[in-house]
């Protein structure tokens, strides 16, 4: 499966969500799945499903459904869960020590490998078996070890200065939950966790949800 | 703007962050803005951003593009951020304190007015100015208090019974930071953060550019 022109983002940020719900079918014990029922559960067509996969060559025979376990296999190759990342936290609060302790992103690959903060009560304490050190440590850190990830949890206002020192130190992907925006080189990926926007759409569906509530008990009156 | 019809869930998701490039802009002092703009930083097209907003009625003329300062407003308002919302955060490990301490949340109108856990190190300490209760106080609190939103922050085993306890209190919506999927009455409303699923698209991209720097350096051999 080369790859052989870009493929929208909006297609990439929709293969973790399939990878997703093809291994909860996986451990349901359902084999076979077909485009259609994919569709349904991403809130999409069978026939943008289809086209998905496509972009990555062919994957089983659609007459019969995908195959559960190989198609979740192939898109877990394609993302790349197949190989060891490694990250490094900036920021050891609350935010940076939740996501170390985050034990899902070992089984799918991540490892945390290095914690960095500039706090004296954190510097040289650990997190699991990982200690956290001086944020002046981090170049040589990046020399000794590869790194692929840097996760940025440190307040909005080191952000930027963080971003421009991992990606000196030749690190390819940051992890943003700064809510900053990050204006990096064509060569490093960004992915920002914008909390917020989450947030703010729940809180759309329960103002729905009141104005609803309230028709009725007002038809009921 | 009545809302007749039932909006797409997709065009939800983009409200937030509309909202927030609009906030930018402003922040910029940028007064007007096409709709070709708003979809280029979207990834859409011009005429799928005229198709959002056609949902919610008409926003400003589009020959001029629109004022950045009004749409902000009135999406502010279909968003609901014009009134203020409760949240309670059940789980007051890492993640819980986190978020009961990321100070955006309550500029955009959403507070924190209740923090439970059952880890008797942290019941009766307080987060911020507010007291971490034991969870057997949450019926009690939710009869006293009006909560909008349960945020549910527990270890996986524990998502479905919180999910449930809250929505038999009457809260309408839950934000789940379990990963479990969570199966809630019509009449309740659900998002999900997957850090996952933002974690592997990151390690796509991350993967793309390492290919692509080996196919260099093999090049240049």
């Amino acid at each position: 499966m080369a790859q052989q022109k870009k493929i929208p983002d909006i297609v990439i940020k929709r293969l973790p969500i399939y990878y997703r719900f093809l291994t909860n079918l996986h451990q349901m014990g359902i084999s076979r799945v077909s485009s259609s029922d994919l569709g349904k559960k991403m809130g999409i067509t069978s026939s943008q499903v289809r086209q998905d996969f496509f972009n990555f060559g062919s994957f089983g025979l659609q007459g019969y459904g995908y195959d559960v376990e190989q198609l979740r296999q192939e898109i877990g190759n394609i993302l790349g869960l197949n190989k060891q990342r490694t990250m490094i936290i900036i920021g050891a609060g609350h935010l940076g020590q939740a996501l170390a302790r985050h034990s899902a992103f070992e089984k799918e690959g991540y490892s945390v490998v290095g914690v960095f903060d500039v706090n004296p009560h954190l510097v040289g304490t650990k997190i699991r078996d990982i200690d956290i050190q001086h944020v002046n440590k981090i170049s040589q850190f990046c020399r000794e070890n590869k790194v692929d990830i840097a996760v940025i949890t440190v307040p909005r206002t080191y952000a930027k200065d963080v971003a421009d020192l991992v990606i000196s130190l030749g690190i390819r992907g940051i992890w943003n939950f700064t809510s900053v925006k990050l204006n990096v080189p064509e060569d490093v990926a960004v992915e920002n966790i914008h909390l917020s926007d989450s947030l703010m759409t729940l809180g759309y569906y329960v103002k729905c949800l009141h104005e609803r509530e309230e028709e009725q008990e007002e038809q009921e009156e």
